[in-house]
């Protein structure tokens, strides 16, 4: 039989072992678990992901590298979001015996294209049958104890920084599921919005510059996976605080604004989620600082505020006030087609 | 609606998600992923294992708790086989709308059941929707880096030792199947072998007295999850070597003799899997004193061998000489109902 065509059950769970080998360090492979060494002086930060075939990528917009990197990409940016930098993964991959051989050493491919861009090995996994493709991620970190990231620390007064645009993944799905949205967009623009989509950086490159402006002051936060308004609702909630948030500071990237109507572009980069951005609390003078030395679309958006509401605003007064709430954020047991239709 | 029939899609991600951190820790929840602190003498060794449904378990022969025991026993399982002491595991769960969120707590209780023997916290997770019950378990641990178990550094001259029975566990699955096999049994011997299916003990206990015995001395090995041909035949191809095991020598449980021929046990003994012993190769002065100190079935099989091939020998010239095989062991891709086939 061709190469090409062989599918998983052909050359059975060592045969597939064997090949998957080759995306991870030699000298660990082969014992029960993998052996990582943890700087003394650091916490260990361990987050997981759960991918489903059907629910989080699907073939009409989703090939296998891309799973892949999506997959590495959401796990890194958890540890981002914690203030942690990766020093490997795990991979549990469940999937039917006729998935072509081809099909998982492209998504490890995609995983590894990720990874490497963040010196992160694959250490180890578990594979086997099950009737529905299913990709399990350990990420695990390392973080100095001040260092931590939290959710609940939000203080009244801190301004809230996002370190970059939203939108443009959920722009981009739309985009990959009905082509002809963006038959009036530029190729470049159209790859701009897929390529948000199917290839989001983990802003892991944004620590450096945080711990070098902040020094030891605590820095509230998490990431934007699920959305811009779910991550200030759920820091919120965590800190007992509340919110006050500018519509116009929401940086949404040109090419959404090229595709949708500029609000239909702010639903999205509300509610659309998997942006990986960091939604970080410290005070404004050093919020300033960030964001100017990051740049690409980072911002102010608002203010944490003592009174418990997330309250969108409008300082132009074009819009009515307006509150958010967590269920219009992502909800894994609703339709995926009914989360863009929340605020329409 | 009665909350005994509710669903996981009748509460959604957050309402199960509230309701399963009342098996975690406290101070971790809430964040994108769990806090750990490693003690800097020691390595952290990460494992993963993924469970399907229909595949590693079924309704028919393993009710939630079972699954959640189970799950928890073999990952455990996984850091005793390399000498490592677990400091907590994440759960990644994957499953559909309409199981009722009973069957998820219970599940979870049967994590926490075999996870509280050994002092273990569940410091975090994911839910996500699935058409699969799928459940995905990271486990870390900690070992001094000279006290790692490999399967790579077995020596010729060395003897191999098993810590405990073999085959109850087939035994055990075989009897959930068809009950009416075990008619002339007695309910404590029928008792023993399902106990032994659904509730495995990682062997965790055996590294306190294993360490005080060995010193200093390096130990090879692994866990017998896959079964005990398959360990030793994983240990010969890692290490460059091979062995000589002795039938006689492998313990098997006096429930299993009851239920099946003793050749038929020392099969499913050989490659039934899940017992979750652990195989390990050391000097024969330590494994005598090791067996001793163990009890309870732990025994010395056979010896590390030069020549690389793993036969299975017979003192009393009963049976002819048998070569091992890898095939002969646990295999993912195969159908479950043809692995005790193999050698029948």
């Amino acid at each position: 039989m061709s190469e090409l065509y062989q599918t998983v059950r052909d050359i059975g769970e060592q045969g597939l072992l064997k090949k998957l080998q080759s995306f991870c360090p030699r000298d660990i492979i082969g014992d029960d678990g993998a052996i990582l060494s943890v700087d003394p002086a650091q916490k260990l930060v361990v987050t997981t992901d759960v991918l489903v075939d059907g629910v989080h990528f699907s073939d009409r917009t989703t090939p296998p590298a891309t799973v892949g990197w999506r997959a590495a990409a959401a796990n890194l940016s958890d540890l981002a979001a914690m203030g942690a930098n990766p020093i490997g993964i795990t991979v549990g991959l469940a999937l039917p015996g006729e998935v072509p051989v081809n099909w998982v050493e492209t998504l490890y491919q995609g995983l590894n294209d990720c990874l490497q861009c963040y010196d992160t090995p694959i250490v180890g996994g578990d594979i086997c049958r099950s009737p529905t493709i299913t990709v399990s991620i350990t990420a695990f970190g390392t973080v100095l104890p001040h260092r931590i990231i939290r959710r609940s620390s939000a203080q009244p007064g801190h301004a809230i920084v996002v370190t970059g645009t939203h939108g443009g993944s959920r722009g981009g799905l739309e985009l990959l599921l009905n082509p002809q949205l963006g038959d009036h967009l530029t190729i470049t623009e159209q790859q701009a919005l897929i390529e948000t989509h199917q290839r989001p950086q983990p802003r892991l490159d944004v620590l450096p510059h945080l711990w070098e402006i902040v020094g030891t002051t605590e820095v509230a936060g998490m990431d934007s996976s699920d959305g811009l308004g779910d991550a200030v609702v759920q820091i919120c909630r965590m800190s007992g605080v509340g919110a006050k948030i500018e519509r116009s500071q929401i940086s949404l990237p040109p090419s959404l604004l090229a595709l949708v109507s500029p609000e239909q572009a702010l639903q999205w980069g509300l509610y659309g989620g998997e942006d990986f951005e960091l939604v970080l609390c410290l005070p404004f003078d050093l919020a300033k600082t960030l964001v100017e030395r990051l740049g690409n679309g980072a911002n102010i958006i608002g203010e944490i505020t003592t009174e418990p509401r997330v309250i969108l605003i409008d300082s132009n007064g074009k819009y009515s006030q307006q509150e958010l709430s967590l269920t219009q954020g992502f909800q894994h047991f609703t339709s995926v087609s009914d989360i863009s239709h929340d605020l329409d």
